[in-house]
């Protein structure tokens, strides 16, 4: 965005997009800094003031900090709509509506009691660590992870779409077996049950008691078991697949072969210098 | 099917066979979409019939509407059969089955009460629902997925072979140390007890209070623990073994062979070269 | 065995060795399909009898089947002992054991009440129905399967140890924290709770009941996360390299490459013939 | 260590560091196998402390035991300081923090009642085991895994985080939907709830009981499925990779660089033929 000719630009934001979007220079890095900290702490304020016993307590003091924590990061919104060259673009980014997702909660909370809880959201800013750590190993396998799961998504999608099937029929024929009077008092229920054992979470809140019911659990767990190694399969093929393209972006000036590592200076294979 | 001759087939037979069959034409697409928005709205109807709360009020128009359903799939079912070739195979078919598991339970719960929850099986119908997109990505994730699947049967069939023994034995020993005053009333419930703890869902409805109940238990656990990965083990090396199978389209010159490897310089059946 | 020299062997037990232990002849497959119906017939009967409402009706029946399939079996085993060369071999190879202790829980039950429930071990003797279907495949994924978890054997001895020390020593840390009021009477009983959380199985009997409590669990729980990820990953390994052997067993004459699949008849790499 | 110059090293110290620090000697392997049969020992003494039935009986002999063992672990942790060259670096080892954590909670317990139980952190030094065995094969799998586990750090760092922010805003969603009268009682009572579904342990003291609060906790539970399959992936990816690495131990006689991959016919530092 900075690369664009800064002729019509005045220098002031300029200067004022350096420190609040960029992470190289000495001011941005402190800029974020101070920002990850008031996130945290904004984020620490909300699930303190949710525990019963420091709310009584510290009411005022939560409401007062939580207060000016929204009003630090509006205020901040607005300076980096103000220093980018197009703030539309930006305001539809991810990091853009994360940004906007962390205010939102707070002024609803005047209208709607209790929304406040979803402030927590501001988390998902801390995303923003990695950049200023500037940790380019850190970015790399960010990369490599998310490609993985890219290239995977076509199979996870056939994948789920055949377990809500397979999750909704052994919800129905739990309902029919076990019935209302052992907890399974509706179909929807009965298919929570099925989501709920099929993943191995298992609570225990709803259980078949009927020896039929035991069987055809015993069935769908056995199942699940089977089921459970498709999703890992698939990010695990893809994931070395990702690692594998990376160490193959260089390819040998002399004998033209690939697959050559991270750290090699010379081809593995006629020796030339890569 | 519809490749051989049409001499003996009348016009009206192969139109309504290019509506109902094939989704690659506008009026076979939109065919299919109002049949999916059809099968999710009566999996629906029958869902929300499960809750009593909302049967109490709408009893009436969800019965309506179920019947409606059920005599709008039979009269498509019934056309199905009319216009394809050989109705036999179609019946035969995985998808044939599907289509009259779908209709058969309304009919079946005029005699037996609570049979038209079954219903719910429609919604393997939704299986269709990659045809009409036409997404060939996911179709041949499909593909991969199901070929991984089969190549890795005759694996999990001596795994589940294994696993049903090691849970009988379990199973019976829990029943001897444990007994049924702890709740494990027969070795039936044992054996139940031993796959909800294998698999690692573990309800929690029967659990081990003696001392050597718990140590035996922990050993399961920590078998389990090993157990686990073995089907996760043999579908990713299925998984990635099919996924780099599909990454080699190339057919031999000589006797137009597929499936050669990546680094294949001749073809393995005839020896030509590619 | 059976390709030493006859001289000094009479011909009936040969004849015997060929129907008990063989499975390639008529007569041998005759034998070893009854013995598997025998042993399915004879758990189902412990499993029957250890169900009060069926025990109540034909406790004499169920008794009488029981002694008649141990003396079934007490014969089959002196037959067995009979007719091998190396009598005391056999006793101590792995399905010798098996057979031996399918048959002593019954006599056993004349001193120890409940002991019969271990004869359910006999299904371990199911076992050799993949010998009797003679299914090479299925005898082949059964020898990838095993060598795979021969090999995986070291890492697997080093991750349990490395797991049995950090199970003791979180079970003594939720010990002092939680205490006895919360259902952490002692330290065993923290142990067995820190393993019913590390395999995610999770009964829920025994909870954390304060804050730190649960923070600590919460660590368990992640840390649990990766850790599972550990023997997946070793006998995914193993496998896929237990799977490749398989195929570089052939080499070509040609160019003696390997690496050649299974249906190959022609090397890939410079096309003569394997 | 020992390497070094011994002329201002009195013999003494050179044959007690012999005993105490080597275990390739016979004198050396004895002192070791005492020491752990003597922490073994000792762990469970503390162990059956903590049973109240045996305490109630044994308390006088246990507690004896304990202050034995401690005061032997003092004078062998006083040795090893006296024996060894550098003992502020050995101090500060693995090895080294470990044997002083195993004699701290002992004095520690005279201020604070229970802090014994932390005693259970001698276990780790179990850890020897493999050195005295001197298992080259476990010592060698010892060295893969940990290989493994060190480069799938970075992605393990980045998939954690990202975790903890999804548990995190997830507690918050439930908090709000479920509300304290289910048994959600405060956002940080929440996220602990969402860690136990997503890691899919599943205890049951916590469940969701509305109809959204389900629908929540069903797609949690899908997704929790998804991202399961992530650190499994990464660690077998890089598991093949270092178990790869380890069957190439081929030096360059150039340069003495070592980790060439199998195929490697040049030296990939320097180029010279391997």
């Amino acid at each position: 965005m900075s690369s664009g000719p800064a002729a019509s630009w005045p220098p002031w934001r300029e200067r004022l997009h350096e420190i609040v979007f960029r992470s190289d220079t000495r001011s941005g890095r402190l800029f974020d800094l101070g920002l990850l900290i008031a996130i945290l702490a904004s984020v620490l304020a909300v699930m303190l003031e949710s525990v019963p016993e420091i709310r009584a307590v510290h009411a005022e003091t939560l409401s007062t900090a939580e207060w000016s924590f929204t009003l630090l990061f509006t205020a901040e919104y607005a300076l980096r709509l103000l220093c980018v060259r197009s703030p539309a673009r930006y305001a539809m980014s991810f990091f853009g509506l994360i940004d906007l997702l962390g205010i939102l909660p707070t002024y609803l909370a005047l209208f709607v009691p209790g929304a406040q809880a979803l402030m927590t959201i501001r988390l998902l800013r801390m995303m923003r660590i990695f950049r200023i750590l500037q940790l380019s190993a850190y970015v790399g396998e960010s990369a490599i992870l998310s490609r993985a799961l890219r290239a995977s998504r076509p199979k996870i999608v056939v994948f789920v779409v055949f377990v809500l099937s397979v999750v909704c029929s052994v919800g129905a024929l739990m309902y029919v077996v076990e019935g209302p009077e052992h907890g399974f008092t509706s179909i929807p229920v009965a298919i929570y049950w099925a989501i709920v054992t099929l993943t191995t979470v298992g609570y225990g809140d709803i259980t078949p008691e009927t020896g039929i019911g035991r069987l055809c659990a015993s069935a769908v767990m056995i199942l699940g078991y089977g089921v459970l190694a498709v999703p890992t399969g698939i990010v695990t093929t893809e994931l070395a697949f990702a690692s594998r393209l990376r160490r193959t972006t260089r390819v040998c000036p002399g004998c033209a072969s690939e697959d050559h590592e991270d750290d090699a200076l010379h081809c593995k294979r006629c020796g030339a210098k890569l």
